[in-house]
């Protein structure tokens, strides 16, 4: 693909805009990629839905906004409500089955995961399934390395809170993998 | 002032980035302001700098990358130096005196403080050093109120660091007054 443009939706405090940091600050030191990743706040922010948009490209990027995401991700049932008539048709739809009902088919590869829950399974720490959700994100897409995410976790997370990141980043990416076929 | 275009720059890990979104997120938050952040990633972020835009205003903003600015923040020499030339005329410079050093006289306001000196001599933690640059652009500017910032650290920033963020806020908040004049 030459150009991604992905937007992560969700509420406050589940991390979205940090996973979109490390998405964009993986694909450019590790990959040699471009990227953007903004946020624009207008009243719907007060309402609670957060949306972080990142570009990955081979090209340089000149207009940071997403219209029509290729990667739509949505964690609340709010921010599916509200951004789901965004994707782009035929693009990847990533709902977290613990927060998103899905109400119709849209034209797009739907990808209802239980990242959230897992994640309070296995690590019992709701901080980290915005990493889990990365992890997802790169199984599906391929866009960036695991191992280049891990190479930006380790330079951001403290040594302490490392291999929970780690943990959730490896939780993401083994359900994406399922959840390819 | 109708419309805020800010570029904050320095080294990654300095912080600007997150300094950038809680700028963004009290205006929209707390100051009933619309808000867009950004980041631009290419080959230059390799190196080092590390850019991040916001745009501020009681409009919605269509456009979110800032061409130029009329605040400017540079926290280390080569980010000074990169951005130094795209100040708008009459705009506000601001500098760190630990680590930039200004070599001549910009047709803007340059506020050349000891940010970093007093963050180490007072709180002891390079950590906050950029939210003592938030404090002394939200006392330069008064774009936003500083009890708006408060709130924000309050639901962002662990109990237990909170403390030490709203010191270092002061900090740059008194910096920042007293370099008004």
């Amino acid at each position: 693909m030459k150009r991604c443009r992905l937007v992560l939706t969700g509420s406050g405090g589940q991390g979205v805009i940090t996973a979109a940091i490390i998405l964009a600050e993986t694909a450019v030191l590790h990959e040699n990629l471009n990227a953007v990743q903004s946020q624009a706040y207008g009243p719907e922010a007060r309402g609670g839905s957060t949306r972080s948009d990142v570009i990955i490209s081979k090209e340089p990027i000149n207009f940071p906004k997403v219209y029509q995401p290729n990667v739509l991700i949505c964690l609340t049932q709010p921010a599916y409500n509200k951004f789901y008539p965004i994707i782009r048709p035929g693009g990847l739809l990533v709902t977290d089955s613990r927060f998103v009902e899905i109400e119709r088919k849209a034209d797009a590869v739907q990808k209802q995961l239980p990242m959230y829950e897992t994640v309070m399974e296995k690590i019992g720490k709701p901080i980290v399934f915005n990493i889990c959700m990365l992890g997802a994100v790169v199984a599906l897409t391929e866009l960036i390395r695991p191992e280049s995410v891990r190479k930006v976790l380790k330079g951001r997370i403290p040594s302490g809170f490392l291999e929970m990141n780690y943990q959730s980043l490896d939780i993401g990416l083994s359900l994406g993998e399922a959840a390819k076929n």
